[in-house]
């Protein structure tokens, strides 16, 4: 764990007056993985940088990240009773309190990287980006499509899904991490972003099939049996191939973009072994 | 009707292509009265500028505006079926489709901003004031008052509950004329957008009790008779009588920010008379 940002995260929410919406927005924040952080601060660090110059863009994604799983697991959406090793949050409080939560941690999100201390072309660039990537070009759409089916049930349909639904809040952690670092190879970082959300989806698929939700920390959802995965269209062996081939073109990728990957790598190989 | 912001907003949801979400959110769109965006404009003409220049951050307050009541309605929340003179957001599409449409509203329209031209100082001051009040310092704050009656009934519990859940978006109507229009006096224009929030609940609670549904073009809430309201606290003829006072207090800080009140008198008259 990273005791340096999870500070961070609980300093910004001390600015809440305790009421149940800021209770249930708190709740859900903790206890994250943080792997969307943890990205950008590889990326940076690898331009010697220091990470703590991407903790108020990494808050912002990790809120962004936080509201899609409060509002996913509603019971109109996935209807999820568990999640973080805990009850999910309308569970945990009431559903209206758990929209509100959600769009709170969404309205904030944006208001974190305006307040912030970065130039202000800087913030407009991440805006702009997160706006994009979190909404219609990205994990709205995906969420979308995996919702109403609106795609074709074909490997060509996941990677559709996938690139949109995970692959969207990545691709915001690889251009913040480049916006910082003044890389202006927008296409790479939007590629790489792509890729590690793909990569991310593809293993989630491979351990719901292979590990117990206990082991997980989250319930399977009442709408599981009938979801499209990546275990619809490969079998497992087939999925572990397609997974070494994404990370290889990872790696290709992470060549052209000049920085140091040391710590991009400890990341990858984090989400390689979990 | 302002063709020319009605084509505007129409051109921008013309970048979206066609599914459920994009959809919906241009079904919830469509036939709101833009009082907000009418505001910012009459406040920006009134200092000789241009009310294109505000086309971009209307834009952005209406589709927050219109996110806040398809969320609003959902059957967790206030349980609408009417809105706008016709079904609401989720009885019109799937109840996912509308928490999917609003989420989309609202993380677009922060890009809205990101990408329009304004100066980087101008969006970032424009994104912060959005964020506050529209979140926990503004709308969704008012909406928790609102929905978990953390607050005590009385006159007091009123103002909070309005200056809050209602005043907020109007604070930003007149926090963007003025940055905009290069106005330092935030103060004064978030008290203007607080009375104007203010007279605005206490006339519509006024409406609510002595028009139909059908002349409203809502439905009454299944949760309605359970509603704190202006009349809970005020008989009819003391809540008018309030109105007064308020809209003298209005006039009073319009004064004191000096700039050509004819086109936000307009407004004030058509908001008045409706």
């Amino acid at each position: 764990m990273n005791s340096n940002f999870e500070k961070y995260i609980t300093d910004y929410f001390n600015r809440f007056s305790d009421n149940q919406v800021t209770s249930a927005m708190k709740y859900m924040m903790d206890g994250g993985k943080r792997i969307r952080p943890e990205i950008i601060f590889s990326v940076v660090k690898g331009y010697g940088i220091n990470e703590e110059e991407a903790y108020p863009c990494a808050l912002a994604l990790e809120m962004i990240q936080t509201y899609s799983l409060i509002h996913d697991d509603l019971p109109a959406m996935d209807d999820d009773d568990m999640r973080r090793g805990k009850p999910s949050c309308h569970k945990a409080y009431r559903e209206d309190v758990a929209i509100l939560a959600g769009d709170a941690l969404l309205t904030h999100s944006f208001g974190v990287i305006a307040e912030s201390s970065y130039k202000p072309e800087v913030k407009a660039r991440m805006i702009a980006a997160m706006s994009k990537y979190a909404g219609m070009s990205g994990m709205i759409y995906g969420q979308l499509l995996d919702c109403t089916e609106e795609v074709e049930k074909t490997r060509k349909g996941l990677v559709e899904i996938q690139d949109n639904k995970t692959g969207g809040l990545f691709k915001i952690a690889c251009l913040f991490a480049g916006y910082i670092a003044g890389i202006n190879d927008e296409e790479s970082l939007i590629r790489l972003g792509s890729l590690i959300g793909i990569i991310f989806q593809n293993q989630d698929d491979l351990f719901d099939a292979t590990k117990t939700s206990l082991e997980q920390g989250k319930s399977y959802s009442k709408k599981d049996q009938n979801k499209f995965t990546a275990l619809s269209v490969y079998s497992v062996e087939e999925l572990k191939e397609e997974i070494e081939k994404e990370f290889k073109e990872l790696y290709s990728i992470v060549n052209t973009l000049k920085f140091d990957v040391v710590y991009l790598n400890e990341i990858l190989e984090r989400i390689k072994k979990r």
